[in-house]
């Protein structure tokens, strides 16, 4: 028998599914006919703007069918330089690739920056994909810890505190999954000065950009001093509330994006027209999307954060942004992960914080995607399930 | 400054884009002006079937524009078992991941099987963004020569004088681009048995299983006896002239798709819904494009063929199957690359075989996808510009 699988099969083998283990239990019931309300997973609960889809119908009638450029499509990249040079005038054709998604542009460049033996410094609780991603290159993530009172934001010292010799990235994100939480200009610019400092990669994972509730969304990109080491990544799957076109992309440095490209065409070899023509379009007609999910959001947020602010042991963290807010249930005696297990049987799936890193084993982060109503039934669950349960 | 990328991108380095460039010099001055008969890319001249488009358009506007799942949608794994148990009567559900296009697929099960160190055995020529495939993990690729006098076609001898202890994989194109032959089922077994011998995998591109022009698809995945180390990969991007689709497949051992499974989730988090079921969709319902590419194909190699035969110092190369003819140059005295830079000069634009590996240098290659007008025109070009020029 030969069951030999390259390493990276074995560094990723543990960093996939089994993190939303919840979330498929709960389809599974939820299809043998089970009651329950699905907070797990991020998916926009707003339809893609329809003038969105009648773009990319068009231009898949029109024969956009065919292969693409490897960097992405001209108008794609031209719509990018526009929208980007509002952030920093520099940019220019050559430092934009495109991806069919923000994961994939971060997979890439992070096979791109690192490889055995790299660190890549990242917030701990921090996105469920990201640990697969980092150790797909044989790179390991540094914990750097997000703490509860300072409300899940990164601080200049926990960072510099986290740094090993062997650290190249900063892998950052903010607005942050699952917390929410944005950075400040301040806390931004000192961070940049550490990654100067230690020579580090910052790679800037905005796909929350346009979900801020309350404040201004700022990062390292905006700051031409630290161009040289600033990669920004985002899709149209959160801002257009289209996560299934998959369509996203990294700016960066120049020759970060001349030494990327050869991976990017080997893995990919281009992404679709029709949809480059799409995001193009939804670039520079953004829909009214991004609003009204701010809207939703930040609404559903401050019900949950009420109604969790009822229950004892329990403790609501109200985002500053994005589509997720974390609760602290360790008051109730037990870990965020037994806390979700239990409370898928009575009616309420949520995703345990041990599925966003080490530093989130007393969570739970609830999703924001479904209606007030089904927000307002899953908090009289919880609250029931608390009082009558545990 | 901080110009340190990861080895990856130093390995790909020269892989990419720079053996595409007299496509490139091509496609620019077409835009100034030129006129050049652009027989480069494979790029299907037929439009993908508009019954095809309006299944991803409808799909799109019922809001299949979510997330999807990690393996694939479930109705376009269904049709793909439908599809490949004719082939092998066992296939399953979890013999089967989706990917964005075959270049993707290739991708994942490479650096899914190899690392550092290993060899990628592969007949050379080879397809051309094979060795940034190989050579991502950190493998190598490791040369079988394919010899003009038996038509390209791979041999088992050649095969095991080539076989090193490093080798893990063979990677095995038939129909074969750029040669266009097919293997036959002898050969196939012959082959298979060495993979045994060698405990080797068999990672099988068969994008062009439906433009076989005479004789028969044979393939080492439709034998239940090598079913262990055999990987078949394609997609709909040739067979229903939709490269810009990005659909493509992996069809292997349970154990491989699960060890696959979090490298791909890393690596994509799914593709686009709408597009799977558009796949669904023509699996079960195949267009007439495959047959139609067929038969032009094979008319227009006829043509290149026969009218390159006609030239002293050219030896062209009937192909059984695909997109491409390939021809021998070298009886005018110069290799296949030189020649393709001076005639891009006369208004053709053609591959040099040095673009698909070592063992091209003698050799063009040029598409069968332009009109028969096209095709006749170049063919004038080529000659007058022998006769004229050299």
């Amino acid at each position: 028998m030969l069951r030999n699988f390259a390493r990276t099969t074995e560094r990723l083998r543990d960093t996939g599914g089994a993190k939303w283990a919840i979330h498929q239990r709960c389809r599974e019931r939820q299809q043998a006919g089970a009651d329950i309300i699905e907070l797990t997973i991020g998916e926009p609960d707003i339809p893609t703007d329809s003038a969105l889809i009648e773009v990319a119908a068009r231009a898949m009638r029109d024969g956009r069918t065919g292969y693409s450029n490897g960097r992405g499509e001209p108008d794609l990249i031209d719509a990018l330089v526009e929208r980007y040079r509002r952030r920093r005038t520099t940019i220019n054709d050559n430092n934009v690739l495109c991806f069919p998604g923000t994961q994939t542009a971060l997979f890439a460049t992070m096979l791109g920056l690192t490889g055995e033996g790299d660190g890549v410094l990242v917030g701990d609780p921090f996105y469920a994909t990201y640990e697969g991603v980092i150790r797909a290159s044989g790179a390991h993530p540094v914990s750097v810890p997000l703490r509860k009172n300072n409300n899940f934001r990164l601080c200049a010292g926990d960072l510099e505190r986290a740094i090993t010799p062997d650290c190249r990235v900063l892998l950052l994100n903010a607005p942050h999954n699952p917390s929410g939480a944005i950075l400040d200009n301040g806390t931004i610019h000192a961070i940049s000065v550490l990654c100067e400092k230690y020579d580090l990669w910052m790679v800037c994972d905005e796909v929350y950009e346009e979900l801020v509730f309350e404040g201004r969304f700022c990062s390292p990109f905006d700051n031409e001093a630290f161009a040289d080491r600033v990669i920004a990544l985002s899709s149209i799957s959160k801002s257009c509330a289209a996560p299934g076109f998959r369509s996203g992309w990294a700016i960066g440095p120049a020759d970060f994006c001349d030494a990327i490209l050869p991976l990017s065409e080997a893995m990919l070899f281009g992404n679709q027209p029709f949809i480059a023509d799409m995001t193009a379009y939804a670039l520079r007609n953004p829909p009214s999307t991004a609003m009204r999910m701010r809207a939703d959001y930040q609404r559903r947020s401050l019900i949950i954060a009420n109604a969790l602010d009822e229950i004892e042991g329990i403790t609501p963290f109200r985002p500053e942004a994005g589509m997720f807010i974390l609760a602290d249930v360790t008051g109730l005696g037990l870990s965020g992960e037994r806390f979700a297990w239990s409370l898928l049987e009575a009616g309420v799936a949520v995703m345990p914080g041990s599925s966003f890193g080490d530093n989130g084993d007393d969570l739970i982060r609830l999703s924001l995607t479904k209606s007030d109503e089904e927000i307002n039934d899953a908090c009289h669950r919880i609250k029931r399930f608390v009082e009558e349960r545990l």
